[in-house]
């Protein structure tokens, strides 16, 4: 890995250990604590660190928005897993498990507000930007995040509306952070808008990756059992573009294996998965992937800038569709 | 009622009214609409006017700032309603109720978002100021409603743990918004310090009142029925002054009330009520009341400005105390 990457990791990391989290009321910043302690990838920070560099901007004047940002993204898992009702977190019991939920939502909260206070270190002269930009991003992962149960009790989801659901609850705070980088770091607002978009396509093809995965994933590398989302019914890019594409007996295979519950998990996933392999989706989705993929890379070559400045954002970038990282 | 508070509160509440609330995904912003649209006093954020005006401040500079307190505790409202298990608000179901935790988790991050995004639009010079002043409420209101939940569960509070939970559970924020009125108008750190001072103690003196009100007030003109308070075993000023003052005839009565389920409703508030009476509580409330009523206006006095000019805010936070607004 690239020693930037690893660099930048070491600095979020270390500045997120010295944050005092634990005082009065306990019960109130325990969970916070165990929380942020149980570490994550960090990749939204190390994004914006990253964009600083790339712009030859000071790393002490985004650090602090950047863990915010962070902050923010562990304080919205905070609450989806109340929401999702989600046992686990990272391989341990989720805040609202381990507690319970009246306690997940007013930690929560406090870290909403420990995540502006972050965010409020950043240089002054850039706040009012890089205040309105965090809270646009927050109001969208909030969207994101509705219009995701909202497709749960829908019968159809159209590709796009799903492109756009995931793009609101996965992609747009990672472009957020890219943003707010290169904003501190002085960059022109073509370049910061360029490096947004680059973000949220990255972002989208990582979550079809995620869906993806999820059922033709390697299960050792990938370390954990395929199938997941076709047992819990999940509104996927497979799922949808399986229901758009199906013919008459495909339709009725994924109707039955959908809502009969006389299939175990194991017959359930193999009907499923087999109308998939019918239909292409393996491939299509990997296709859609690239396509995304394209895109973002498409808007990173309208920065200019020689691509010695691009390496480790790309090499980021790379590594997290590929779960390198 | 003074025309500067009645024509504040118009404004106010025209301001409110004009925020395009119902975009999409519906199922977030109806319950965000509902819940402001349900109106309540507004108190909070006509404080804020009235310290901006206090400092001959513009108050198209204030008003933004001021509905983003208020919209923040429309949003803690929300969410302690699931936490309080509360099923009415303001006469009417709260959002928990009529939607589900889930709704009222969602919608009200999303009202915090939007409650910063107000704050934003603070003039740029004293952003970073009124938005760490925010944020540090924000938590300190946090910390307030967690130390409220451990209460609930703890063996003894002291009369000083009480007034500390109160104060930050309910009088920060009337603080803060004084202090952000006052620092807009270009207030003197020193003069922003006492307003906020004043705010905190009328807070204090507004929630002992609260207290006296729920057993001694006057069922009609309070508009609900006395003794709530009993009935939910929550520990009042009042209940931590009897249990410290009771003697052992006093304190087996209140345990047997407090513990015993076999009074009635009625039974309970009367026993409870009658060593209250014993005690003089009824008066003791009153004089504590008004200690820390008379230390909000040896604050206010500590600022040099023509008593004409504090007219207002004074009638004001009388009539808060005596429930006239």
């Amino acid at each position: 890995m690239s020693s930037k990457i690893k660099e930048y990791t070491r600095q979020i990391n270390q500045y997120i250990d010295d944050i005092k989290l634990v005082k009065q009321p306990q019960e109130l910043y325990l969970p916070v604590d165990y929380c942020l302690s149980n570490g994550g990838k960090r990749v939204r920070p190390l994004m914006a660190l990253l964009a600083c560099d790339m712009f030859d901007g000071n790393i002490s004047d985004v650090i602090g928005p950047a863990v915010g940002m962070e902050i923010f993204h562990n304080f919205t898992l905070m609450h989806d897993d109340i929401m999702d009702q989600a046992p686990l977190r990272r391989g341990k019991p989720s805040v609202y498990k381990k507690w319970n939920a009246n306690t997940a939502i007013l930690s929560g909260d406090v870290m909403f507000a420990m995540a502006i206070q972050h965010i409020a270190m950043c240089p002054e002269k850039h706040l009012k930007t890089i205040l309105d930009l965090f809270n646009k991003t927050v109001i969208e992962v909030c969207e994101g995040q509705q219009f995701d149960m909202t497709f749960e009790s829908l019968d159809k989801v159209t590709e796009e509306e799903y492109i756009n659901m995931i793009r609101l609850k996965t992609a747009v705070l990672p472009a957020a952070c890219l943003k707010t980088g290169a904003i501190i770091a002085g960059a022109s607002s073509h370049e910061a808008k360029q490096l947004y978009r680059f973000g949220e396509s990255v972002g989208i093809a990582f979550q079809i990756m995620d869906d993806w995965l999820d059922i033709f994933g390697d299960e050792e590398s990938f370390g954990k059992k395929t199938g997941g989302d076709i047992i819990a019914n999940k509104k996927t890019w497979l799922y949808i573009k399986a229901f758009e594409m199906a013919d008459e007996t495909q339709l009725r295979d994924l109707r039955n294996a959908f809502t009969n519950r006389i299939y175990n998990p194991e017959e359930k996933i193999s009907i499923v998965k087999n109308v998939y392999l019918k239909l292409k989706l393996d491939q299509l989705a990997l296709k859609k992937m690239e396509e995304f993929n394209k895109k973002a890379y498409g808007h990173l070559n309208k920065i200019e800038l020689p691509e010695e400045k691009k390496k480790d954002l790309k090499t980021l970038a790379e590594k997290l569709i590929d779960r390198k990282i």
